[in-house]
């Protein structure tokens, strides 16, 4: 019984319409989601949007349903069935009260477009790939985001207390800083009334930035690594690979070259 | 009669001095469009200006007109064709009443240099090439515009309206963070009413910029393929054409001691 | 006596629990650090933050005394360790009169976890093996700066004293204005005066953005030197390991060729 | 005569302690200049600097002036020379009335630094290799900024004549916007008399900064072929020549094995 239950939720999931239909779904979800943010359309239509968003989330508990029927425990081995599992199951939480952000939170759910379409679905494996390469580097950064956001806020904190306050100010304060943007009005507000501060600002931006480029550079290289050094090596393989016939026609030469001249030998022995 | 036509079309199209002279036109137009932005110029040749432009487009209709007629059916075949015909048919369009806005493109007109010049067409066909590489990378980062969009509405659209009003103001917000440019106004705008706001930019400024980095290395990577790849290919071609030729007088060599062998043999069985 | 103290030294220094203990100290010291930011908590338990603080100090000051002990001369000869010492030297200087700004240096000593870990280690060195490639670019770069800051406070110094008053202003604003940050406000207020003061800014943007982007592709460059050839590298030994594996064999085959020739000679002069 | 005053200047001119001496003057000239720009230090010492001054042009115009003699007109084959040459010419043009701001420009005199240090020469003989492949991106950048600057002077000028009143305003303000700063306040400050002004923004934004990513590329590209190729070509040339002895020892062992077989026939024919 549950067998078959099994099959016939496989022969579903498997159907050629079963993706388009999925993708159809969300993409209508995405067009309602959007339409609900303006009151001018929820106005007029709201009730219509709320149904298409009730009914699209009904569509993909039954969706998600099938797939963990049709593949039984394989399904939590795949990190994008747990992705859209997670996306689906936020829209499930009560969204009153306190939850109130959580109804922000439903426009996820356009991303289980990534999780379905192959082509996304290999940019973000190919993203992915890099991180590992990025970790010791980013943990670096951060520990030198938090030693200048301490410095920052012991240093500065009586005199700009709206910028270094207190330790989250001050390290929201450096990522912007970071970024780049609104540092020179910062540093200059902070340089009347401590005219050495620009120190701190041109050793903390030299140095975050190179460490940003160095973050970067670790994902061109493995960008490089992976496309580059791979069609260099396939041809690399393709010449080995020729040589290696090259090679092999010349041993055979020789090596019938030896069975003449043992052929002649043994000619002369046996006259 | 119509073979005459063409063929006549064809010898004015072709004549070495047809190319320099539209190049001329198209210069001489481009300064005419600078000048007509002048008031203090206009007030004094703006007539003459008006004329010059004026001859310009029926010089730029009758060359188009020679190329259709000389090339017939062929000339749609070739998209800087089509880009030259949309380009000069904008400047036929009437410029009054609503389409008052036209009048600003006619300057476009002078993108016609980059058809006709040879070395600026090859570097748009270079960018160009680097397009298909990165769609899929481009449309997710349009999805996770759009998805930080309406809940960037949803989530501020009532504390900041001036940001996050609607969909396309908060569209254009988002685009203005990712140029990095004047997002901590905004942020800390919002921070004084909503606290952990923060959460929202320092996500989205983090996964926006990997994106674009994403895709710059995907223009890099593809750059470097085009390039760089060429010349290592091309090295490693002749590199293994020389190998080639050793082989291949190794083996000649071995022939010719078998050919030798065979000789003795032949000798020693005659006597 | 001596030699027994540096063996007792040595046990405890190489001991398996050593590095995770003072790695522990350090990390427990950050927190203690970061809280100490925060007034209320200092109000609480402020007490226990400075006994905590105090503690790892001396506990760093065991940790070092026992590698001096351990390694005698050769302790100074690893950088690193000379980094340690400077760190931990800072924290005992008196912070109170002129130092007191020392204080806020206490933070750095989480840096020797840099130190520590091997694998941030690694990443730094990583780091300061760019940096012999970026010398002549960054010396070129100061130069123009210290040339563009005296032409500027030249030009400039009367019309806009904020911003260009003296040689120090005005390289913190072309500091400012490299970073792309906050220059169309300083060229604008410029411009009101002295029209012609963008030539300035736009010659300074095109060429400090162009050394950036030279030292930039420096770093680049060295880090494709180090990774992507050394790939390169190791794949190209291979395979000529392997055609001299090819060749060897050829050779081996064409002098046992020449052996069973030499041996067929001896047998007819033998005959 | 005339060729012993050459062959004494160019025995000065080769002198080991020449170039150092040269170098000296620049640094001090370069100290002094910065100085100048105190007006406290110029109350104190201004007459001392003013001397050093003069006496450093005088000392560079010897320099040249030794360099002319002995290099006679070879002087002028090399760029260096003559970017020396302008250098000081500009110092001694008057500085009085309309030339005042050639004042300024001596400064660049620190320039020469760069002319006299070999390594720098190299950096920058280095940058200046990358410039022919930037050309066309260049000229193409140029085109769009002038079609972008009629374009926006044309739609915007009523609007906005503070950021686009006439072309030049406009292409200044579109250089703002290329390097990414302040440019949400000019477009949002549009939007509210134009509300679809943002389309110019976004496009221009989009296209500018695609072909900026374009130049850099054509940089790192030429940087890439030059360093990273240079030494993968190193490379393949040496692992050929081994290949090649490899080839000719095989060759050579059949050869002999040859002469061997015609020695045998030789015998056989002989018996």
């Amino acid at each position: 019984m549950i067998k078959r239950t099994r099959r016939t939720a496989l022969r579903i999931v498997d159907h050629p319409a079963f993706q388009p239909a999925v993708i159809t779904v969300i993409v209508i979800n995405a067009i309602t989601l959007g339409l609900e943010t303006s009151p001018a359309v929820t106005g007029v239509i709201g009730g219509l949007l709320q149904a298409v968003d009730q009914l699209a989330l009904i569509l993909f508990v039954v969706d998600i349903g099938l797939r963990l029927v049709a593949h039984g425990r394989r399904y939590w081995r795949d990190p994008w069935n747990v992705f859209d599992f997670a996306i689906v199951a936020i829209a499930l939480l009560p969204t009153s009260g306190p939850f109130a952000v959580l109804r922000a939170l439903r426009i996820l759910r356009v991303l289980r477009l990534v999780s379905i379409v192959p082509s996304m679905r290999r940019v973000i494996d190919g993203l992915l790939r890099a991180v590992p390469g990025m970790t010791s580097i980013a943990a670096l950064l951060a520990l030198i985001l938090y030693v200048a956001g301490v410095m920052g806020t012991k240093l500065f904190g009586a005199a700009s207390p709206e910028n270094f306050g207190d330790l989250g100010t001050t390290l929201f304060t450096l990522f912007q800083t970071m970024t780049g943007e609104g540092w020179p009005d910062i540093a200059r507000e902070l340089m009347d009334t401590m005219p050495l501060s620009w120190i701190f600002f041109v050793i903390y931006i030299l140095i975050s930035s190179f460490m940003v480029l160095n973050l970067f550079i670790a994902v061109v290289v493995n960008a490089m690594e992976q496309e580059v050094l791979a069609e260099v090596r396939a041809e690399e393989a393709e010449h080995a690979a020729e040589e290696q016939v090259a090679n092999r026609e010349i041993l055979a030469e020789i090596r019938e070259l030896r069975a003449e001249l043992a052929a002649l030998r043994a000619e002369r022995a046996a006259s």
